[in-house]
């Protein structure tokens, strides 16, 4: 029986954690609920806990055969691990990494942003394996990203490495993005976006359309599926998408040429069919050269967060 | 007297070599005619030739006081040191860092894109100097740029790595860059743009502006000094240059997060003017937090390349 490391991914309502072999496979995960009340306070020592019992119940010892654990936070953490502010958590100026290595015996213990730690995941085993450079994207309620470069994490100086979801794209957007901006890559390219982009349509022109059924309830999943089936005006609204998320690839490729491209989120379920859309794009933006980064799928789903906060530690 | 490191910036009509101390100070620099003829096949024999007067001119021997050569070539370098095209020099298929320094006596020489070594000149001794993250944008005939992480030049995966000049920002534009593609920063904020935006405006409006004087013939520094001067025409000019200079500058800072970018090319004479212009409209575009890489000028000039090169060595 080999050692083992850690994967713990803190998200706002549970919080996932995985034991893993260092040589990649998972053993076992499971999860805790998040407790938010008194700023996040038993978040740590809940995952503590969890992560003791757990060890023990396997008949290991934590010390002798756990290498150390990963942590993913969603927001932004600084190169010494601190945490300023982490509003899904209700945190402010904690150390996540130093509190729960000393909850943990002294354990070692590495943090890094979430989305940044799903690329990582990807990295080490999903979609990206094989690759030591690659750039993540992930299509959800928001559009997130993170960048491996040399098989680490590039977090940024300010925590603004991987945030591709606020890249400025579409020049006649008029609405507001959660960011400040406007015309940003998430306001089209997350489910969020595709849904607000079928119901702009379904009132701007008079296309028939199976969406029309559905009304202002549409979905990403209701338009992805009728552009699968051919529906004229679900493909007018995925050419949108498809054409601000080639140009964002685009970008990327012509400032750190990774190589590979990994679509994950809800959105990439829709699989090889948006990957096809969005490559005639992305090609169209990229004309300089034949040789650029590959486009492929995220495999690892919601686990791609325990993975990569498992091989943050090795 | 310490050790000598030398750094030589392969240009399309000279060669640029300098001298430096490996704690960073230029000794001695000069210049040797590229001769393109053949292939460019005489170029690094000339180059090693060159090195070795100096050197002995110096009363230096090459063994016992030279760590090494970098090289700096005005085209993709694979990262084993091999160049498949490099259409300036007329090289196709060699390995120039093989091959000079097999004539150098086995002395230790690497390589890597002049425009990826400039930016780490100026990381080196520059405008850069104290950071270990900077992207550098040289706005010149054309666009050029290079990416530094952790000290180290990004080249990426197929050779676009830094090639910020192709990316697309421009949705209104009908002609083609080179690259094959329409609306490239390199298209609006090369002197070459910069000069044509101006015909483009003097023909679309009757602006009074000093630039009328000029005609067809008007360039990049005559729009530059003329919108310091309050010119409204040019100050027009200057507020698209800016304003997708900006855009791609946010782009990069939302994907890898630099510490610093830093301006340089002849356009960067402009100065504190240009970086000011810019700031807003970086700023415009990255509403997401008040922490982001600063902007700051190149300094080193046309020696940026020389200084990168001998620090690629080191």
């Amino acid at each position: 029986m080999g050692m083992k490391c850690i994967g713990v991914d803190v998200g706002g309502t549970s919080v996932k954690l995985g034991i893993f072999e260092t040589t990649g496979e998972l053993v076992d995960k499971w999860e805790v609920t998040t407790r938010k009340e008194e700023g996040g306070r038993h978040i740590l020592a809940d995952v503590a806990a969890s992560i003791r019992e757990k060890v023990s119940s396997m008949g290991l010892d934590l010390k002798r055969d756990v290498v150390g654990a990963g942590l993913g936070v969603p927001g932004p953490v600084m190169p010494d691990g601190n945490v300023e502010v982490c509003v899904n958590l209700g945190w402010h100026n904690v150390n996540p990494q130093k509190e729960l290595s000393g909850l943990l015996d002294g354990l070692p213990v590495k943090s890094g942003n979430d989305a940044n730690v799903a690329a990582l995941g990807e990295m080490w085993q999903g979609g990206g394996k094989g690759y030591g450079d690659l750039v993540m994207i992930t299509l959800g309620t928001g559009v997130g990203g993170g960048v491996i470069l040399d098989q680490k994490i590039v977090a940024g100086r300010h925590g603004l490495g991987g945030e591709i979801g606020h890249i400025h794209v579409r020049e006649d957007e008029k609405e507001y993005c959660n960011c400040g901006g406007q015309g940003c890559v998430e306001q089209i390219c997350s489910a969020t976006g595709i849904a607000r982009e079928a119901r702009r349509k379904m009132e701007s022109t008079d296309t028939p359309s199976s969406l029309r059924a559905y009304g202002d309830a549409v979905t990403a999943k209701n338009v992805l599926d009728a552009a699968k089936e051919g529906d004229g005006l679900a493909l007018e609204v995925m050419a949108v998408v498809s054409r601000y998320l080639g140009l964002a690839l685009s970008q990327i490729a012509l400032i750190i040429d990774p190589e590979i491209f990994v679509i994950g989120g809800g959105v990439s379920k829709a699989g090889q069919f948006l990957i096809d859309m969005v490559q005639k794009d992305y090609d169209h933006f990229t004309p300089i050269s034949p040789n650029k980064p590959k486009l492929g799928l995220a495999t690892l789903g919601n686990d791609a967060g325990i993975y990569g906060a498992a091989r943050l530690i090795l």
